[in-house]
Parts: structure tokens; C-alpha cells; sequence
């Protein structure tokens, strides 16, 4: 973590999607957000998930910029999605490839510049 | 998870503190993270914590409300912490918690509502 204050970056999404069937797959899920971590330029050094009795799955990825996370509602076919960047790191472009292999129909996309007091 | 959409918040503060030691002590984190999580009414269902060689931290505590975590910055006095709730978990007295255990000299908070598009 070498990056300064100035370069560190909150990317949020919430996505909405076509089939449900996707957010209650944990698998899937784990390997979209490896896939997204590589095309934003990030270094996985871990991961968590939770499956809950309805289906829904929690998954963080710790990475050496930080964190990728997915919480996901099958029953409102909605996902949050956040992901603190540093440096190098693309947030744009890991939040695109999510956007796209959950099949969405609606995305909210924001970032906010963190670390500025 | 079974809360409305309308109930999602995603609480963010980056925290400057007064003796950086406490941002490179992870089972320190760890505790504090465990007792925001308590006193947020938040239930821990699993962490994944890692030290860089610089000694700074990141920590995720997954939860059923989703996920709290931390990433610090020794080198800046900082700390970003980031807590995605739902329903009755209370971010607010979660992060006063870990606000007042890091010894803050300055925080910058901000909550945003998720979950609508």
C-alpha cells in the first residue's frame, strides 16, 4: 500500500438484475468478483462468503487495494456492490465486468474521493 | 437478510488518529471491529484480516447485516472504515465506537441510503 490519501477512491453499484438465479449462486459470484478484481488491476489476497438460508450471499475479496465486496437480495433481484480503491487500481472497470456477468438491467453507480478531512 | 431496500445504508468514515501503534495492531482491530459490530446490534458471522509489510491493516468482519471493515494507513494517521447495514443495525453508535477506540483527533463521516434506482 503505497499509494497517498489523495488516490484513494469508494466505487458503490447497486445493480438490478434479469435472473435472480445468479445472485444465490456463491461460486459464480466468487469468480465474477476475481475476474473484476483482475481487469480493475487488483491483487487478491483473500476471500470470505456467506450464504444465507434464503440464498443470498455476502462475499468480501481483500485485496492489496483494499476490499470488493457483493451483498446480494435474490428476492429483490438487487446486489450491492462496493469497492475501495487505491493507486492504480480501475474501479470503472472491474464494476462494468460485474454489471455485465450479473446481467443487469438497472445499475446505480457512484465514487467518492476518500481520505480528504 | 430480510429487510426492504429502503432500509440499506452505507456508512463511510476516514479517521485521522492521535497515535498511529493502534493502526498496525490487528488483533487490536479485530476487537474493536467485534465490539462496533456488538454495539451496533450487528451479528459477526466470519472476518478475514491481513497485515501488509508495512504494518498496515485490512480487516472485514462479515456480517448478517453485511460487512464492516477497515483499511489503515500508518504512514498517514488514517484509517477508512466503511459499514454497509440493514434494518435495525445501528451504524451511527458502531462507528462512534471505533472512532473513540482509535483515539481520533478528526473524522469525516457520511451515510448514504442504498438500495434505490
Amino acid at each position: 500500500m503505497s499509494a497517498t490519501a489523495a488516490e484513494m477512491r469508494l466505487h458503490t453499484m447497486d445493480v438490478w438484475v434479469r435472473d435472480a438465479a445468479v445472485l444465490t449462486d456463491a461460486d459464480e459470484l466468487r469468480t465474477i468478483l476475481r475476474d473484476a478484481a483482475r481487469v480493475g488491476a487488483a491483487t487478491v489476497l483473500d476471500d470470505a462468503f456467506h450464504v444465507f438460508p434464503n440464498g443470498a450471499v455476502t462475499g468480501v475479496l481483500l485485496l492489496a487495494q483494499s476490499h470488493l465486496s457483493i451483498h446480494t437480495w435474490p428476492e429483490l433481484a438487487l446486489a450491492n456492490v462496493d469497492l475501495l480503491t487505491y493507486g492504480a487500481a480501475d474501479g470503472e472497470q472491474a464494476l462494468t465486468l460485474i454489471e455485465g456477468r450479473l446481467g443487469a438491467t438497472r445499475a446505480t453507480v457512484s465514487c467518492v474521493v476518500r481520505g480528504r478531512g
